[in-house]
């Protein structure tokens, strides 16, 4: 193992995570809000320290590097990177149990949105601020922020790929352009402007500043932390709107939104993922609009209703403008459906990607018409282009992963005694990054009343989702401990 | 398409279907049953009419066979197996409605156990005998009957294996003997004789002769129909504990038995899915037992029903004792889980099957240790047997078509407005051979209050379930019926 290049790069990740904190510090100068000043000043002064220390230590090191300790790297990073950001809220006493501000912090980085917070407007703006912006940056990715601004950390290109791969969403990652760090660059480009444009739109509703941002910030990170305890529901329908448009905005892959700048419309209108998401989009709408619509009192609400909570499911955001809950059980249906599915690979958004389900229909159907001609070799295509078996294999083998975390954390959270419908709805919403679930995880709930045991199999969960599993299931494996040590 | 051989096929499907039916006639004369005597009687003269005109219009097959034509041969057979089998009950009127005779029988015939009977007690005797035959005959399944009696059958290898191997649980079908035929004759007479034994018990314990028969026949073929309304719960503590002993054994790869026969008993006991099974098993009751002990008043009752409740569920036969869906969470997430898991390969359970489980998890581990050591190669083993790539793809491939099959069936049960449990359980139960659920289908309800839609859709995934998906899956595609017609 490259020990020293991990420390570097976890090292990196801590300074980062400190650097991320001095807006919230002002914040809290300005607002003269002693308890978080106290927090975030703390945190930040020490963790710049440690990570000081730790980056003189490791200077030397090998440019070698493998995709396992990429992974290895990246999971631990998300680990203590959560474990920084949780300080503040836990210093500040804002949060007094440290597993609860831990679980919320992982929640905000994973985008996931679940809070163990029964009074959010109850939060200085400082750490509303942080709050939300830890989904902003979890959404797009702290590793691939690192590769955007850090030239330091492009030594090597198996460092960076690998580190990459191992933080972005899809079955296939690809690059942009040949050079990783302006792909990054480029990625991150296109995601500040997407949420300045948000930001412009909410502030034209009529939202204060901080709210436009937070919510910008829950939006463009598909997370769904609010600033209101009602979540959107007591914005005004323009409001309402705009979060829906710019929600599914976010859950297309940005490579998308590359290859329109570059003029590559055919492309984009072709690929079959993105008429995949928008074909869910659309179908779900008008199931759940004619099953619902004698709930509300004209076409137009029903079908702001609907379409901001299949945007928000879909998307894994998490946000809501009505308790879902109440709604028939064909509707819970789908919404359940869309929280598997999630939104497109290389996206904010989490789920199991809307790439990720058609490749497995594909790959079924292709084992279907081997049966019915045995003799013809067929190919999975995608967009035209053969996907490799060893993609199709990772593909199936990302399946099984999935299945058995599922049902192992529905066993351990279970142990709390909640309804069924909570213990797995509670499971699906955190595995799959989206946050409210049913019952009592639903919309107008959340997640303070699981004991110590289920938030820490639901912290697991989040990380899991949204590393898409294998470098949190790799930290798991004995193997790489007796590696490790 | 082989039509011809197809259609010989077929028509000796439907000549057995007949032939099984008389006994139910013989009771319905000694007993002087007008209804059922009309029942069976116009039955079983109409299907031999119509299997003999069938046989001889196919009087000369070709013999060669593909496994494609197995396949949908096998699917259509149960389905119309199951068509006839409906009749006596509709003809009689004890069953009002065809679609719930029909939805009985396959209930029936795939060892489902989900009834739309309100009240079993009122059929008559030659009806419960026919209902509950079904699950024997199902058990171990029509067509390895048909191999070990009928010698005509044998025409070419390629027939009887391909027809076997899609009928036969499990992701790797092994013969016993080099002798198909001999196969499928060793199996029954090992059935028939646990079977035997189990009518033996029961009629020790003081059950009528019918009430042993149709209670050993839904053991045996791990059913759950009873012959009474509340399912074992009144009988005597002896009987539930011989129902729950044979339950187990018959959820044990028949291949077990036959190697004790033969003396290999290391070979039984090193068998890494019988100890996967007794693990499950001994675990489950451990767990359940502690959570549930307050509900019961002795640690002897508690431990005999809940040996019970896990043996009923993993086995899949779905008898009752007692009202598990009043259990706690945990207990019931165990159940779940088991129903998910299912019996032993090469058993008459139904499920995923453990051997199939234990793969998977090995497909996974061996992708984990893939990542830690790129270099190394690493086979999967079952019992130290490599496994093949092949049969690994396709039992990922299966994972597929289950998790997509579960979720459209869940999709469209939905739409009958009950609640997320009943709705979610009722599929598990029906697609893993079951029986009962939780909510309005547990263990103490029925499945009278479904749509007409939602039964056939549960019907789709007893019969998908039971053949292991792709036979059934087969008749979905275009392709077949393009090659059909």
């Amino acid at each position: 193992m490259n020990y020293k290049m991990m420390g570097r790069f976890l090292a990196m990740i801590t300074l980062l995570d400190a650097i991320f904190m001095v807006p919230s510090l002002v914040i809290a100068v300005v607002e003269e809000d002693a308890r978080a000043m106290f927090g975030f000043g703390w945190t930040i002064l020490l963790t710049s320290v440690a990570s000081g220390v730790v980056l003189l230590l490791c200077r030397k090191a090998r440019v070698r590097f493998y995709a396992r300790e990429g992974m290895i790297s990246v999971g631990l990073g998300w680990i203590i990177m959560s474990l920084i950001g949780a300080l503040p809220f836990w210093i500040s006493r804002e949060i007094p149990h440290y597993l609860d501000a831990f679980f919320e912090t992982v929640s905000g980085f994973t985008t996931t949105g679940a809070s163990i917070l029964t009074n959010v407007e109850g939060l200085g703006d400082s750490m509303l601020y942080w709050r939300s912006f830890t989904h902003w940056i979890g959404g797009m990715g702290v590793l691939v922020f690192l590769l955007a601004v850090v030239p330091a950390s492009g030594k090597g290109s198996g460092f960076t790929m690998h580190l990459l791969r191992a933080e972005s969403p899809g079955p296939n990652v690809g690059k942009l352009v040949p050079r990783m760090r302006q792909t990054a660059m480029i990625l991150y480009i296109l995601y500040i402007i997407l949420t300045v444009l948000d930001v412009i739109f909410l502030l034209f509703g009529g939202m204060s500043a901080l709210e436009a941002v937070c919510t910008a910030f829950g939006t463009a990170g598909t997370g769904g932390f609010g600033v209101k305890n009602d979540s959107i529901a007591g914005y005004s329908p323009y409001i309402q709107n705009v979060c829906t448009v710019f929600m599914l905005l976010f859950g297309v892959n940005f490579s998308c939104y590359y290859m329109l700048i570059l003029g590559r419309f055919r492309e984009v209108f072709r690929d079959e993922e993105l008429r995949f998401y928008l074909g869910m989009i659309v179908g779900s709408i008008a199931l759940i609009a004619l099953n619902v619509r004698g709930m509300f009192s004209s076409w137009g609400e029903t079908l702001r209703h609907v379409a901001f909570q299949v945007a928000t499911i879909i998307t894994t955001t998490g946000f809501a403008t009505t308790n879902f809950d109440l709604w028939p059980t064909f509707s819970k249906t789908i919404l359940i459906i869309l929280m598997f599915c999630g939104a497109c690979a290389g996206s904010t958004g989490g789920g199991f990607k809307c790439g990720r389900v058609l490749l497995l229909f594909k790959s079924l159907n292709r084992n279907v018409q081997k049966t019915l001609n045995p003799q013809k070799i067929k190919v999975v295509r995608n967009n035209g282009h053969m996907i490799s078996e060893k993609v199709l294999d990772n593909l199936h083998i990302y399946l099984i992963a999935y299945v058995f975390l599922l049902l192992v954390s529905i066993f351990i959270v279970s142990l709390d005694g909640q309804s069924l419908t909570t213990t797995t709805t509670s499971v699906i919403a955190c595995f799959n990054n989206i946050g409210p679930g049913f019952d009592a995880v639903g919309p107008v709930e959340n997640y303070h009343m699981f004991s110590p045991l289920a938030k820490l199999v639901l912290i697991f969960d989040m990380l899991a989702g949204r590393l898409e599993i294998f470098p949190i299931l790799l930290l798991c494996a004995r193997s790489t401990w007796k590696k490790l040590i």
